[in-house]
């Protein structure tokens, strides 16, 4: 998923403000289900995010158009664990492995549906 | 309400992001409520912006405190519609007419309950 | 210009925070200058809002893919006037008019390069 | 540092949007210098994120009000390392390590000028 910088995206100093590069990656996350017709939004639940290891290695600047690929580290039955890399061209400059967990409407941890699990694993693999 | 500038609402202009004006206003909105002891998420609605004018007059930096003012216009059955002023010091950044509109919990336009309606002329007379 | 709705991008509303559509606005403008090969911020100096009247008519939700439409109003030597409108389909969520002044790197209104006031016009007739 | 839930902070999940915790424990960083007088602008440079470690373990909600409290887990020349948690009451929300570094005007890792570091020890022991 290409995503492009914007004016809001960046701060002060002049390059994409630091918490960005996690909207970025869902964005990409999101995308993954509308590029497939599907909602990230599930029939009783959704995805929240549960722990968070980022490097940030270089600076995304105003106009540059970076890339984020996913890939799935590992699923469980009620969460799983993506590793989301941001390039612009060849250049990685962010990289981030995010534990997602299930939640259902009620708020409670939840098993992830059947096919969203194959979903997700068929399309991450 | 006093509102300090942080990196998040800067951009690679060196200067507050323009759309963030109007989160300001909007803190501001909803911080009236909660010095009541309220919460603008009224028992059967809440309120959304309908039609807005802004000026843009002088730019806020980061570090920068600006101050709020709110004042009421206008009051009618379902809507109501506020001047916003934002201030360093003495000198007036951004100023903006705001109509806000009551929606309930279906969508739809709705009477104000009159609770609110009289807090709010209390409130910013 | 096509823009999709990410979590990021709505309130516990369930719909898109206000001021976003502002910022959907801005990402069409630059994407005027990225779409040509150009950078919105000029050899010396860069556009900065100066008056917004804008109608909320729809809500735009999480998912919606919506498209931003920019029509140039008017132009002059320093600022010129555009009218931006974001649809759902057919459907206008959102109408904006918007003067943006055009500010040299001293932070001092300034006369808009020829070249980009001949590719605004243009591009944007 | 205390922060108020608004509605740009939430998403349509209800609760905050994840990136945002990040946004307010930058806040409260940069007010750790402006409590005292200095800006995070240092004179010849400024601090970015490097690596970061999160645990979300409950949801801030629209209109509730979160403390940050921010420690030194460790002191270097040209980098720290905090330990920063927010709670609502007595409850953690949220937890973060965060390793800045010191990045100069030219964008290069650099020395921490030895006040601030000095500085930085004294208010955050």
């Amino acid at each position: 998923m290409n995503i492009r910088v914007y004016y809001e995206d960046t701060d002060v100093g002049g390059v994409v403000y630091h918490s960005n590069y996690l909207n970025f990656c869902e964005r990409a996350r999101s995308q993954l289900f509308f590029d497939a017709g599907r909602s990230p939004i599930l029939s009783d639940g959704h995805f929240v995010a549960k722990h968070i290891e980022a490097d940030y290695i270089k600076s995304a600047k105003f106009g540059d158009v970076v890339e984020v690929k996913t890939a799935l580290l590992q699923s469980r039955n009620a969460s799983f664990t993506l590793l989301q890399e941001i390039y612009r061209d060849l250049e990685r400059l962010f990289t981030m492995k995010i534990e997602l967990v299930y939640i259902n409407f009620e708020g409670n941890i939840a098993k992830i549906p059947d096919s969203d699990r194959e979903f997700l694993a068929t399309t991450l693999q």
